[in-house]
C-alpha cells in the first residue's frame, strides 16, 4: 500500500512520460500542454487508492487512473471553450492559446485517448470498467448541460443544484474509485458501495468549495474569495438565502443580483451580511456534513481491514478539512 | 444475407427507435435531430455487410453499426461548428439551432452513446472491436486537424492531400467493415484485409466527390457544382492543377485564387478550363482507379464465396459509378 502522496508522485511520473503522435502538431501539443498545467491529480490518485483498498495492484491500476486524469482534462478543455474562460491554473487555456477550434478537436481526441487507455484493463473487468466509465462520463456531460442552462434560470431549487453538482463533479468521483475497486478485485457490492462513498464524498467536497468561495481564508484559498458572489453564481449559500430571505434582505439581495455596475468588495460585504443574518453558513455546513457522514457511514459498510482503509480515510479528512 | 438496400431499412429502424435520456433535453435533443436528418447510413451498412460476409448475426452486429453512425453524426456536429456550416442536409446544423455550447456537448455526450454501443459486442472480440474504433476515430481527429490546417497553407502536396482524406473519410470506410468483420468471426488477416479494402476504396470515393464537384451532373449531384473552386477548397484537381500549370495557365489559377470578388459562374467556368488543358480530369479519375483497382484486389484475396461477396462488390459499383 501507498500514501496519497507516493500516488501522486507516481502519477505525476506517468504524466510526465505520456508521448502522443508529434503529427499533426496543434493537435496533441493542448494535450500534453493541459495535462501538464499542474494540479493534485486526485481523481488518478482516487483510483489507485480503490485499487489498493481492495489488494489492486498498481501498475495495473495504473492505466485506469491515466483514463480518467485524461478525460478529466479533456473536460476542463471543452468546458473553458463555454465558459469563455481566459486563464486555467493562472495559464492561458486551450482556446485561447490554439483557438476554439482546435481546442474542440484536442478535446476530442483526448477523449479517444482515455478510452484507449481504458482498454489497458484486463479483460475479465473491461466490460465493467467501461460500462462505469461510460455512465460516469454521461453524467459529467449532464452536470455541465444543467450548470449551463441554470446560469439563465431564475427558478433553480436546492435538489436541482444538488443534482447538479452530484453529476458534474460528484459521479466522476464515485467512478474514478468504482473503476480503481474493479480493477482491484472489488465484489460488485464493494464497488457499489465505494461508488456511492465517492459520490457522497464529491458533494460535501463542492458544497464546502461554495462555503469557501465566501468564508474562505483569503490567504490560503486558492481563487479570488466573494467571486461567487460577484458573479451571481447560484451556488448552494445564494439559492439558499433566496429561498429563506424575506421583506429587506430579499429586496437587498435582488438589488445585488441585479446591480451591473457595482464596488465589489462592497457587494461581497452586503451580500455576505444577508447569508450571515440567514444562518446561511451554519446551514450550508450542516449539508455538507450530512454528505459527509453518509459517506463514511458507507465508507464504513465495506468489508476490508480498517489498515487496508487508513490512506482513503486520511485523505477524506483532509480534503474536508480546508481552512474557512 | 440481406441486400444493402434490406440492410439499410433495418438500420433506418433501429435508429428510428433510439431512445435517449430525457432530461436534460437540451443535452440530447441535438442527438435525435441529427440522427434523424436522414443520410444513406453507409457507414452502419458496411459495419453489417462486413460482419455478414464473414456469416455473421444481423443482430449482434447492430450495436457495432449504430456506434459507428453515432460516432459520424458526432463529428458532422463539431465539423460543422469548425467550418462554422449553417446548413446539413438542407436543415440547420446542430450549433445553428442549440448554440455552440450546446453543440460542443451534445457531440460530447455522443461519443459516450458510441462507445455505450460498442460495449454490447460479444466479450470475446469486445477488446479488438474497441481498439479498432479507437484507432479510427483518433484517424478521423487527425484527418479534421490536417483539413482546417490545409485552409491556410499554400504548400499542400498531393500525397499529403492523399493522406489527409485517407484520416478524414477513408478510415472510417475500412474501421467500419473491419469492425463488422471481426464482430462477424473474421480471422486478423481477413479483418486486416477487409480495412485495406475499405479504406482505398474511401480514398478512391473522395476523389471521385473532388471529380463529381466540378464535372459532375448538376441535376443528379446534390451540391452546387464548382462549389470547391468558388471556395479555393484545396482538392485533388486544384493541387494537380497548381503543381502542372506553368506560364499563362499558373497565373490565371493565382488571379482566380486571389480574386475576392468574381463572377461565380464565370470563375468556374474559367478554372475548369485550365483544368481541362491541363488533361487534370483524366489524371484524377486515373489516381482514382488506381485506388479502386488496389481496393478490389485486396477485397479478391477474402477467402469467402464468390457468392458472400456478391454484396459489397455490388455496392462498391454502385458508389463509384455515380454520374460524371
Amino acid at each position: 500500500m501507498h500514501t496519497t502522496f507516493e500516488l501522486q508522485e507516481f502519477i505525476e511520473k506517468a504524466i510526465s512520460e505520456l508521448k502522443y503522435p508529434d503529427h499533426p502538431k496543434r493537435l496533441y501539443e493542448p494535450i500534453t500542454y493541459i495535462m501538464n498545467l499542474g494540479g493534485k491529480r486526485l481523481r488518478p490518485a482516487l483510483v489507485l487508492l480503490a485499487a489498493e483498498l481492495f489488494g489492486g495492484d498498481l501498475e495495473e491500476a495504473l492505466p485506469a487512473a491515466m483514463a480518467i486524469e485524461t478525460f478529466h482534462n479533456f473536460t476542463l478543455i471543452h468546458d473553458d471553450i463555454m465558459d469563455n474562460a481566459p486563464l486555467r491554473r493562472g495559464k492561458q487555456t486551450v482556446h485561447e492559446k490554439w483557438g476554439t477550434n482546435n481546442a474542440i478537436l484536442s478535446g476530442d481526441v483526448m477523449m479517444v485517448e482515455s478510452n484507449k487507455e481504458l482498454t489497458k484493463v484486463k479483460a475479465a473487468v473491461l466490460k465493467q470498467v467501461l460500462d462505469t466509465f461510460n455512465a460516469t462520463a454521461q453524467g459529467v456531460c449532464e452536470g455541465q448541460q444543467l450548470d449551463m442552462e441554470f446560469e439563465t434560470r431564475n427558478d433553480v431549487s436546492i435538489s436541482e443544484y444538488i443534482d447538479m453538482i452530484r453529476l458534474k463533479t460528484a459521479v466522476l468521483v464515485g467512478g474514478a474509485m468504482k473503476i480503481g475497486a474493479i480493477v482491484g478485485g472489488a465484489t460488485e457490492k464493494e464497488a457499489r458501495l465505494i461508488y456511492d462513498f465517492g459520490e457522497n464524498l464529491g458533494i460535501a467536497f463542492q458544497l464546502q468549495d461554495d462555503i469557501l468561495d465566501v468564508y474562505g481564508d483569503p490567504e490560503k484559498f486558492g481563487k479570488q474569495v466573494g467571486g461567487d458572489i460577484i458573479a451571481n453564481k447560484k451556488t448552494f449559500l445564494l439559492l439558499k438565502a433566496l429561498e429563506l430571505a424575506e421583506n429587506s434582505h430579499l429586496e437587498k439581495l435582488h438589488h445585488w443580483i441585479k446591480s451591473e455596475h457595482f464596488d465589489s468588495e462592497e457587494k461581497v460585504a452586503e451580500v455576505k451580511r444577508i447569508y450571515n443574518d440567514l444562518d446561511i453558513p451554519s446551514i450550508a455546513r450542516e449539508t455538507m456534513e450530512q454528505y459527509l457522514d453518509r459517506a463514511l457511514a458507507l465508507f464504513g459498510q465495506i468489508e476490508v481491514t480498517d489498515e487496508a482503509k487508513v490512506n482513503l480515510l486520511d485523505l477524506t479528512h483532509t480534503l474536508m478539512a480546508r481552512e474557512y
